[in-house]
């Protein structure tokens, strides 16, 4: 692991999840900036201190160098995102698998940068979307994909949250602060932690990309250095429309992800704060309220349900279940064996899509909410 | 009563909620503008069949040659929206207060004619906008005056439904072929039956006027002729961002208007669909849900409240508020009295601001979805 | 109407809802049992003084002399329990039909007499057990009706409250002075206020008959003289089982009566503060939402709506449903013409149902929650 | 661990939330009553075959043997109830600590007997009431603790379910066919799945014993032999009084066990189906909407928090976090340290209770749903 020393957030996350289900072991790591932390962290965690490292290119070396049954099977890199590409490329083009959150990286180029050396190196490189993991989720777009909803007319897709609703970022928050600099967080705070999740989200669920779209962006605390809420239109390749935001200071609100999407035929919603339940809409018949774990569901919703209907399965669940389909790909590239043909998990290449949204969003912001071509390359 | 004969849907909404409260009754009608269904009309509703008119031009001779006592205090016109105007002039210019569902006209010069018209007769001019006389609104309207929501950042406001979802206006059904008539309806049919009314909840509660906007407006089904789904980005006028989205293709969506405020103190949430609770949100204490009817709201909620709590009020209650307020401006109009100081009805300034609204998000979606500003003459 | 003056909640209601489609005009009252506030009231109701009376013998006297168009069509008891009985029985022998609220009487053996004379007299009785109203009960009753869940097996019926968690009935506040005082009220408060409605809900959907109760009555206010909570077992005829519960200290809740019933096939839910809705489950596919309004709703539902679906019905609308159907009733018994045959009314049988469950339930409990069986008589 | 094995679902939520945080680690296990199923699960888990046993009589010799850092330092029951006692006394007597399942026993007589042996062995015995984990119903038990809620007056308590509306446990089903079987299961079917959960959670909250019950049972499904629904009424030490239902065959309900509490100042409500939330009402304020991981929790429901506010925690977390004090009595047994003062797990003194409720309640019901007085020895 890369990151997720003392303090912070998603690193303890990705380490409850990506041992949930038996199939990985923590066993080396260099978990911050600072090498005490670093040492401190390992300890914390029980782990070998002979693999606690103070860097990551001490680690790269180090692992590198071992026998192949004991060197690490795949990295996971949980720093803030102007620290995700260095190691990123450089554990990629160590011969390792790469689990890295999201945002891909600081940038669009750097982002098409690693999509080339994923492809040249051939290893396996696992971007955590979490919320894509959601059994519903999947739900959601299985009735896409089977035309229960017919064509996609519209979509709209919200991300609201409240707690940078002052300037947090300049009392010490860990989170805030990297959040917040534009030197570590890339051209964007809200759009690169959460706006970026919707536009996953939406795609996933529909399979629809963007066309082109209209972006207005507000810093509403004063002092702030990059925007912290975004109101977005959005047309789709294919004719269907938009409405995409997101806001760091909708106060009250926590974590709110949702989306609706339309079709000429049904219409479904989703909301990440409930994500047992799927509500479906029809024109002519009772609303409905799938849930998971229930005979009714489809296979893809079945495969990624730990427990029974009714015992709330929640984020720590969802986000297990991207490493499960990343131990798929991992295993069979440690192992030689052919990649499976199924995988279900975000890709470098929704790293690039990513990024494109965030930097062509910002880039409509910046012209005055201005509508922008969005580039599918 | 102008408009409302058989087969009408608003105006037996009229006709139940401004009796509701035993302040009127009607007595005389022009109901449809077929005689027959005018006639019919007047039957069915018991009237003295020398007041039911075949036109209102034969109406408003009839009745304005009525003794005082005997005329009509005022006149409620419930016809499709092209029907507003000439009927309006002719009342107000007749010395008859009148009552008008929304929007005000055809089209915005209309509008700013009928707003002379009502200057220059001194006549009462209410357009009932019906959602803001839900008492929760009132409440929501109260915390934002009383600065309970800090300055107002944010603003989402959407009215999704979903019955115009397919062709309807040409099977003969009554509503949705007047709706999607531009001869009848004016430029817009979805901005016109709904998106006005999003705009107005949001005016009243926040007092926000728009600065600018910039409309995606589509029809999604094939051959109608006008939109029926529209993305609205806002700028307010003093610095708050919006977004506004109507539609009526969003299936399974009845009539799903809701908004959402955020201060820079806390925010606030109403559901028509659940009009009597409030949520009120803070970043630092447990959201509250306010409810109709108990001792804690404020005066402005506990006015328009028949019934205890939990005893639901719903959309004909809400409806009737408006007509209570028009009552006192009505009564004291008609008695010689001078005009109440805090009177809380929609006016024909309303329909004019609606009236812009509608046509500046109409010329924005036609130019391709451009930032137009919005004038607040 | 007889009671219903000044400062009273259940005759405004009644004012309100007996009138709102044009079926009826209040003509005449004795509105308290100070002819003095019966004076006011008529003259807030602005109706002629010499039909207000200062007693309700006087009254019956005076309008049975009236010629027949123009004496009472029917007359509406909206008084404390104990002064149901006396003018029911008066006006009923003097040929009027009788609207009265519920409980039907102040005991049970009241109520076995009103059933005698109501016989007797062939005169129409109506108990406005006024829940029973609301279309998505109907569809409720509907769904069972035609075998939609099955054999019924359990049923939930819970109506809590809690604006009586303090001896609200010394503080001078009218409702709970009466409701909370034995000579008034009866044998029961909360049994004769709200349980008698659960018990009424709970029947009219399931169709079931109660064989036996065990009731477990509390008074948990000190000083209170009637019970203010009551928690009770429920053996259906036919081998149903239940439980009813009841309270008027369940703090923070309003109105909250809602049931559950299971059958061996499907399960359904309503919940009065959200009466649109009705929930339907089933074992093996996604629980549904049914909403008033929709095409997909069945008949009963359909004939008592008067707003399109999501356009929310209240408490005063229900309500008034169950005047829809006295009218049409007493219409026929006034005009002499034969009774309609699918008549949806609570009458006198309901009556004396509703008071053999108070006063087996009190019975119960005073013998310290026994079992007791119920007299289907 | 004792049970789990292939197709059981108990054992593989205790596989999971165990290690959830890193503080234990699967060694051993027995598995199965099957010792080839044994010892495939113990393949799958890729456990040391020599730690897979067939007997859990084999397993407490050879592990006792193991040196004091090698052999296990607790031991999991996760088998059917009948196979409780013999395990848990056999490894108690051996010197180790026991994590069971509930309910604790068979029967009563066996829990009284564990009691005794784990007062005299002094070992940690942990009973998983896995419900009163959740960081909000740890949020309950303050607020009445710190005399939020005033005095306690009523409790209502439910946990339906659906899944055996049918006769399941014929059809193969593993879970079904064990429950359902008295010879496994012990008395009770639905009160020793679920009932006894209920009864857990009201105590957990409230603090309040039983006084006496009156237990409605009833056996719907056509052939079962133990009840599947249960209505119960109950009086708490104190003059409390309760409604507590449980149900197997409430079609349509997955897992909703749900609480709600009045007190003399405030209630609160709680749904396992949504634990992240708490609901608070007053008779004056409005309700707010508790909710879990923000500033203004108590330190209880702080404690046990993963992750930050709206990222919903769920089932497993729950679970987890009654591990997490089990591990806080456990190390500090196994390391000789004298055990916490403030250890928040359920114990054998929960499990005497629980199986005195599910006695007792038997016994009413089969004394046709007499009272019966509860002993709290």
């Amino acid at each position: 692991m890369i990151g997720g020393g003392r303090g912070a957030f998603i690193g303890a996350v990705h380490r409850i999840v990506a041992v949930m289900d038996g199939n990985a072991e923590l066993v080396a790591g260099c978990f911050s900036a600072s090498a005490e932390n670093s040492r401190l962290t390992g300890q914390d965690l029980l782990l070998d201190p002979a693999r606690v490292y103070g860097t990551y290119t001490e680690m790269v070396k180090a692992e590198a160098k071992m026998p192949a049954g004991q060197r690490l099977d795949f990295v996971v890199i949980v720093t803030p995102n102007h620290e995700h590409f260095p190691p990123a490329k450089l554990f990629l083009e160590a011969g390792f698998n790469v689990v890295c959150d999201k945002p891909a990286t600081l940038n669009l180029a750097e982002a098409k940068k690693l999509r080339a050396i994923v492809k040249k190196t051939k290893k396996i490189f696992v971007l955590t979307h979490n919320y894509t993991g959601n059994p519903m989720v999947k739900q959601a777009r299985e009735l896409v994909q089977t035309g229960k909803l017919g064509k996609i007319r519209k979509v709209v897709v919200e991300y609201p949250q409240g707690w940078l609703w002052k300037r947090l970022e300049t009392t010490g928050h860990k989170q805030a602060s990297w959040r917040a600099d534009p030197k570590k967080t890339g051209a964007a705070c809200c759009l690169g932690d959460i706006g970026t999740h919707a536009e996953n989200l939406a795609r996933y669920i529909t399979g629809l990309r963007i066309e082109s779209l209209c972006a207005d962006l507000t810093t509403f605390v004063p002092g702030r250095l990059l925007e912290d809420d975004a109101n977005i239109l959005v047309r789709f390749v294919g004719g269907a429309k938009g409405v995409l935001h997101a806001s760091q200071i909708s106060i009250g609100e926590e974590n709110n992800l949702n989306i609706r999407v339309y079709g000429d035929k049904a219409g479904l919603e989703w909301h990440q704060e409930h994500p047992n339940e799927l509500i479906v809409k029809y024109p002519d018949r009772p609303k409905e309220i799938w849930r998971r774990g229930n005979s009714y569901v489809g296979a893809a919703a079945k495969k990624f349900t730990r427990i029974p209907f009714g015992h709330p399965e929640g984020y720590l669940e969802a986000f297990a279940n991207v490493y499960l389909e990343a131990f798929r790909a991992i295993e069979a590239e440690v192992t030689g064996k052919p990649q499976p043909k199924d995988l279900d998990f975000p890709t470098i290449e929704d790293g690039v899509i990513g990024m494109t949204f965030i930097e062509t969003a910002v880039k409509s912001g910046k012209a005055g909410a201005k509508w922008m071509k969005f580039s599918n390359d």
